[in-house]
C-alpha cells in the first residue's frame, strides 16, 4: 500500500487523487491545502487540513501549487527526509527544498474541472534523486497511467515548452477560427470536426506527412485572397509568420 | 434516385464516391479523370471515362480537381445547362462556366488517403444558383452527413480562411512539438494524448475558456525560460508572436 498526501488541491492534483481513489493499492491519506476547500464527491472521506503542523506521514507528498511558490512553500514543511514530489512539467527537481528527498511527478496533459480525464492514456514523466524513489514512483504511476517514463529536469523542459506549441497555442487558433466565423455570423460548430480529425489524424501519421494548405503548396493565389480577407491584424500578423514559414519548408518541394 | 458523375479523382471525391457508394439512393454513374485511375475497391464497378466526349448524363456533376483549373476545365465540358458543382472551400460558385447551372458541394474536413472518413460528422456546405438545384444538393448531402448548410461564397471564403488556421497551422505546431522532442530524442508519442484532448476540449467549451499556458497567465519566468530553451529562429518567433497576442488578450485581466 503506498500513502500519498496531497499538498495543495488544484486542478492537476484533483485529477490525480480521483485516479488514486480507484486504486486499491494507494491510500489519500490527506489533502493539505492552506484555504479552506468544500470536500464534495468524491472526496468526501478524505481527512482535509489547512496547518502544515497536522502534516501526517506518508510515503509521498504530491505538491500542485503555483510553480513560483514551490520552492518557499517546500522550505516550510515541518518535516524531512521524505519523499516530496511536484507535479509541475517547467519546475527543475532542485527547486524543492533540499530538506526533504525530492522528485518529479508530472502528468502530461491538460486538466479541466469540467472534464473527466482517463489516466490510463495520460503520460507521466517521473524524476528523482534516490533510485529506490523512483521505482515507489514509477509504481505508483504504473497504477494509474500506461506510459510512465523517466525524465530529467533538462529534458522535460522541452517537453514542456512543446506542450505549449501543441497545446496554448493551438487552442488559440481555435479562438481565432471561431473569431473568423463569428465574423460572419457562422456557428463555431462547423469547425469542430475538422479540429478533430486534425488532431486525430497525427496519432497514427507524422505531422510532416499530414501537412496540407496554401501555403504548404504554394497556392499564391489563395495566399493573398486571405490576407485580404483578414481584418484583424493580429490574425494577419499570424497568418503571414505560419505562411512564410510553411512555404520556406514545404513551398521549394513541391 | 440521384445520379451523380466525378469529374477528377482526387481525395476529396474518392471519399465523397465511397460515401454515395453506401447509399441506395444514389448511383455514382460514371468516373471522369484525365490520367487513368487504377480502378482499386470500392471503385472497381464504377465506369472510368477519359474523354471528355464520354461523359454521361447526370443530375449532379462534381468537379473535385485543384481551384486554378476549375474555370478553364468547366469552360470545356461538353453539355450545357446541367447541374455542375466544385467542392472547393475557396472558390467562388461563379468560377465555374455559366454555360451550366452552377452550384458548390463543399465538405469542410481535411481527407487523407489513409483514413477513414464518417461523413455523417462532416458538415457540407451547399451553395446554388436555382432554388430547385439547391433543394436536389440538399437531399444529396443530406444522405450522407447529419450537418448540410446553405452558405454563399463570400462565407464560405471565410469558413475556409478559418479552417486554414485550424488545420493547417495547427498541423504547423505538431510538427514544431515533434521537432523540439526530436532534439531531445523524445517521442512524439509522449504529446499525442495532449493534442487529442486539446481538440476535444473544445468541442464542449467555449477556446477562449479552454485557454491556457505561461501567456495566458503571464507568467514572465516562465516564458523567458522557453524564449531561453528556443534554438531554433523561426519556432522562437512564433512563441514570441502567440505569447504577445496571448498576454494582450488575457494577460491584463490575471
Amino acid at each position: 500500500m503506498i500513502e500519498v498526501v496531497f499538498l495543495g488541491f488544484g486542478n492537476v492534483n484533483q485529477h490525480l487523487c480521483k485516479a488514486f481513489l480507484q486504486c486499491e493499492n494507494v491510500t489519500v491519506k490527506q489533502i493539505f491545502n492552506r484555504n479552506f476547500i468544500k470536500s464534495e464527491p468524491p472526496f468526501e472521506n478524505i481527512p482535509f487540513v489547512e496547518k502544515m503542523t497536522t502534516i501526517e506521514t506518508a510515503d509521498v507528498y504530491i505538491i500542485g501549487i503555483p510553480d513560483d511558490a514551490i520552492a518557499d512553500f517546500s522550505e516550510k514543511l515541518p518535516f524531512q527526509n521524505k519523499l516530496v514530489v511536484h507535479t509541475s512539467g517547467g519546475v527543475h527537481i532542485n527547486t524543492i527544498s533540499e530538506k526533504n528527498r525530492r522528485g518529479v511527478f508530472y502528468p502530461l496533459q491538460t486538466f479541466s474541472k469540467q472534464r473527466q480525464m482517463d489516466f490510463k492514456t495520460v503520460p507521466i514523466c517521473l524524476e528523482a534523486e534516490k533510485d529506490s524513489d523512483l521505482k515507489l514512483l514509477q509504481q505508483l504511476a504504473g497504477y494509474i497511467s500506461n506510459t510512465v517514463v523517466e525524465i530529467s529536469s533538462e529534458k522535460r523542459a522541452k517537453l514542456h515548452l512543446a506542450a505549449v506549441f501543441v497545446n496554448n497555442f493551438t487552442n488559440y487558433l481555435y479562438r481565432i477560427g471561431n473569431e473568423i466565423l463569428a465574423e460572419e455570423n457562422l456557428p463555431f460548430n462547423l469547425l469542430k470536426p475538422l479540429i478533430l480529425e486534425t488532431s486525430e489524424k497525427i496519432q497514427n501519421l507524422d505531422p510532416r506527412e499530414a501537412q496540407t494548405g496554401p501555403a504548404a503548396r504554394n497556392d499564391l493565389k489563395t495566399i493573398e485572397k486571405h490576407l485580404h480577407l483578414l481584418t484583424n491584424g493580429e490574425h494577419k500578423k499570424l497568418y503571414e509568420l505560419f505562411t512564410n514559414q510553411l512555404k520556406s519548408n514545404d513551398g521549394k518541394k513541391l
